[in-house]
């Protein structure tokens, strides 16, 4: 059996690891995924996060389920059930009917399980090199949430532009938001800057209108939960007040994804389910670095876990290796992919 | 002596206290302030917070102190040392001016402290009814950081106007941005509201954009920190997010200020110097509920206290009594006053 590495994810002798980021950037600990539950609960938790990273994960621990049971109906349950983890992530849909799409035998579900490890490495690339070519020497860029190599298994989606760009010897600075509530910026695209090497500097979600207005900010780069074939896109709570401002001060504003975050049944953003989470997210925080409530204990509280952003704030969008304008994003281009 | 009563602020039988608003919501302990040290700390460590309330605060410390110093020499070295406690609270630089324009002796110290504590309890009354004026049963309010009534020695001033149209008998619903990094929304706003028993929503910063866009925001008030004499105004960081999402959403945006907010040497926005604090408040929170880093400890961080919101963004502008639209900002009615 062949291994697979990356910055989040490892086979090795047909274990199947992760990197829990939950306890990043304190601690990187690498998780065994053993069944099914464990892989739904890593999901769940956000242990694993990242929306090509889940599709990629999802499959694997599929494979990893029917190399030890043969039943094509308990084959088809458990895909069912790891589906039942994120429901609002495209990529996760399609790996899994890609994965039901085999003859179901073990040997089938591995090789289309490494099929989507590579095929994720590929696209990463792909979209790195048509992202980073809009990326110019001092480029002060903006990025929201974490759409890095840890939210794939290649160089990430818009974290990808960012590494190939600072790769390529073009000198770049990253503003990361911190992105309340569960500050995946914060904590992960600030540890993957550091860990690349990339100049950064860490704000919270509310100063970055007021570095766009000191004419701080050339560039956003973001990633996308999942996108509508008009053009409109869902991605992480506060990317649309990111869109907003940025279009208020006609600053370029990129989402990046894999094609397989495009929903050809989602005619518009108004079509994408949001997923609400728990209270106690925005009480205060939780994590391993401890859990904190500073807001009254019984505080109401609205915590959706995604917004959309619609195609009219979007400059251009980078899908695999193309780049397409908000023009062609409007005149349907997406619906010829 | 005359016994004084607010929400974050007493003196009964000459002894000054504050309740420490670091350690709300959980716990409500009153500090004694005993000499112009404490009163220094208090006010730069946000114990005593809110541009009114520090104003007050430090003429009543500066009385205290002249009870038992008649230095003159010292009364005006305690003025400027408080001054120096937080430079971009025009407020506490106007209420030093007035007590230092006495004849210095203690009597006359008291009496200015005492008038400079009534007057803002009245101008926090007229501020909420012509806020109040504006509000209608059903509206849907956010507000950002805490301009309640531990903000000043009355009403506040945007919660002011809120706590004022619930009096009034409004069915309101508030929605209150938390106000990373210091919390004052999650922490004191959402206590008030708690305490004056107006119905609220806590929701992270970087969600509010998001209610807007499912018009779920009819109004937005916000206090001020340092008003400019074109009408752009200065406020906790976060605001002027607020704003320029407001105005994309052609959602109505006031600021409420007594006209000490006023700054008549300040021609513009551009003026306003603003505060850089620390970068740990960034890379996680800290507070009575505990200490915690969850970012990279080393990761660099942007933090200004406050940002500047350009007249362009205010439909109107509550100060005092008077209501002025942003065509009298921008015709120059606040070089009148």
């Amino acid at each position: 059996m062949k291994d697979l590495h990356s910055t989040g994810l490892i086979l090795t002798n047909g274990i199947l690891k992760i990197i829990d980021q939950q306890k990043l950037p304190q601690v990187e600990e690498w998780l065994t995924i053993e069944n099914p539950e464990q892989a739904f609960a890593a999901i769940k938790a956000l242990k694993v996060r990242g929306a090509p990273l889940i599709g990629v994960f999802a499959a694997l621990a599929l494979a990893d389920f029917a190399n030890t049971n043969e039943n094509q109906e308990d084959i088809r349950n458990t895909a069912e059930y790891l589906r039942s983890s994120r429901p609002t992530a495209v990529n996760l849909m399609n790996a899994l009917d890609r994965m039901l799409a085999t003859d179901l035998s073990k040997e089938a579900l591995r090789e289309e399980a490494y099929h989507i490890f590579e095929e994720d490495v590929e696209l990463c690339e792909k979209m790195a090199i048509a992202g980073a070519a809009l990326v110019e020497d001092g480029d002060r860029i903006l990025t929201h949430c974490n759409a890095g190599s840890i939210a794939t298994v290649g160089l990430g989606t818009a974290i990808g532009v960012i590494i190939k760009a600072h790769q390529q010897g073009k000198n770049i600075h990253v503003y990361v938001d911190e992105t309340r509530p569960l500050l995946q910026g914060g904590r992960l695209t600030a540890w993957e800057m550091k860990k690349h090497g990339i100049p950064y500097t860490l704000i919270c979600d509310n100063m970055a209108a007021s570095l766009m207005a000191e004419k701080k900010i050339d560039k956003i780069f973001v990633g996308s939960d999942r996108i509508a074939i008009n053009g409109d896109f869902a991605n992480k709570i506060g990317t649309y007040s990111v869109a907003v401002c940025a279009h208020y001060h006609g600053i370029p504003f990129y989402p990046v994804a894999p094609i397989t975050t495009l929903d050809k049944e989602c005619e518009s953003g108004k079509m994408i389910p949001i997923e609400l989470r728990k209270p106690e997210e925005v009480r205060g925080v939780e994590g391993h670095f401890g859990n904190i409530c500073w807001a009254p204990e019984d505080a109401l509280v609205y915590n959706p876990a995604f917004d959309v952003t619609p195609v009219d704030l979007v400059t251009g969008m980078i899908i695999d290796e193309h780049f397409f304008s908000q023009q062609q994003l409007k005149d349907g281009v997406l619906k010829t992919l």
